[in-house]
């Protein structure tokens, strides 16, 4: 659901490729992504830091600006739902003063679990892309519950919304400092 | 999970047949389910009746006593997270003192949705019973979303929950008055 707007160019040659709509707008289009998903990372480790509960963070864009940042409230609240993306969309929609959030997308630190899953698609979130994938929460000990939801699911297969794993862009997480186990 | 033990009887024909621990055992749960699941479907009334939100309820059981009664806070608090059972758990949560209630109940007056049951399984609630089916919702204008969850997804069929479906026991919501549509 970016701005990126595709034509068909047929080539001399009578192959087809496809341009963008300027040069190096793929690349910026992977910037933009990159800065916000470093973000909703750097929220995570904030969390940590912080005592508040997993290391997961999340950020809500509206247009090119952060609505709002936050991360896993879950030890913090004694509330085993507020979990990052669950708490964006709450403060989101408080901040927005409305109940949906179709002109928004949500850059998550990791791959949402069931839950965070159902909250961003009744927010009608329009576009998710997440960094690190749920293996990643599950070797450091978080429920394989997380993996369910985004691979070969009716929900995922139903949601109206664009999801965009981004390689290359993970958690890193230290077993060892943020073995926090909410559950 | 209930308290029933099941004993295996041998007759005199050679045939086995189930006793459970004392007369009328089964009818003493049964009277029990629909006792506090009525309560669940009086507290969504409640609900559509303070404009709080859709019609549902929910209600956390401990041994038998009631810790929280809770409906759709979704409109009061902007909050498209705030369905009943999501409610119900961060107030049993918070009101227990635990992040846990692997030793608790929970009765809701309707199938729970996704994030509903994401909420619910995270929580580690021992037992579910629910009142109408998630086409009583779906037939009033909500999300069918709310149908994936129960029927034949790996979140179900992974989750160690007791879920049980009263039947005859039903909403009833009238589309006239309660056609509140929250996200």
């Amino acid at each position: 659901m970016d701005e990126t707007v595709e034509m068909k160019v047929l080539e001399s040659d009578n192959t087809i490729s496809v341009a963008s709509t300027f040069p190096g707008h793929q690349e910026e289009v992977q910037d933009r992504d990159y800065h916000f998903l470093s973000l909703a990372v750097e929220e995570a480790y904030n969390g940590v830091n912080c005592g508040h509960g997993g290391p997961f963070g999340a950020v809500v864009v509206l247009n090119d600006g952060i609505v709002v940042s936050c991360h896993n409230m879950v030890l913090e609240y004694t509330d085993p739902t507020a979990h990052a993306e669950v708490t964006a969309v709450r403060e989101a929609c408080k901040k927005l003063g409305r109940l949906e959030l179709s002109d928004c997308e949500m850059y998550a630190s990791c791959e949402p679990c069931p839950m965070c899953f159902g909250a961003i698609h009744l927010a009608r979130i329009k576009r998710l892309v997440y960094g690190a994938q749920a293996e990643a929460a599950i070797a450091i000990g978080f429920d394989d519950f997380i993996a369910d939801v985004i691979r070969g699911t009716a929900q995922y297969q139903k949601a109206n919304l664009e999801i965009k794993r981004a390689d290359g862009v993970s958690l890193n997480c230290n077993p060892v400092s943020c073995c926090v186990k909410c559950p």
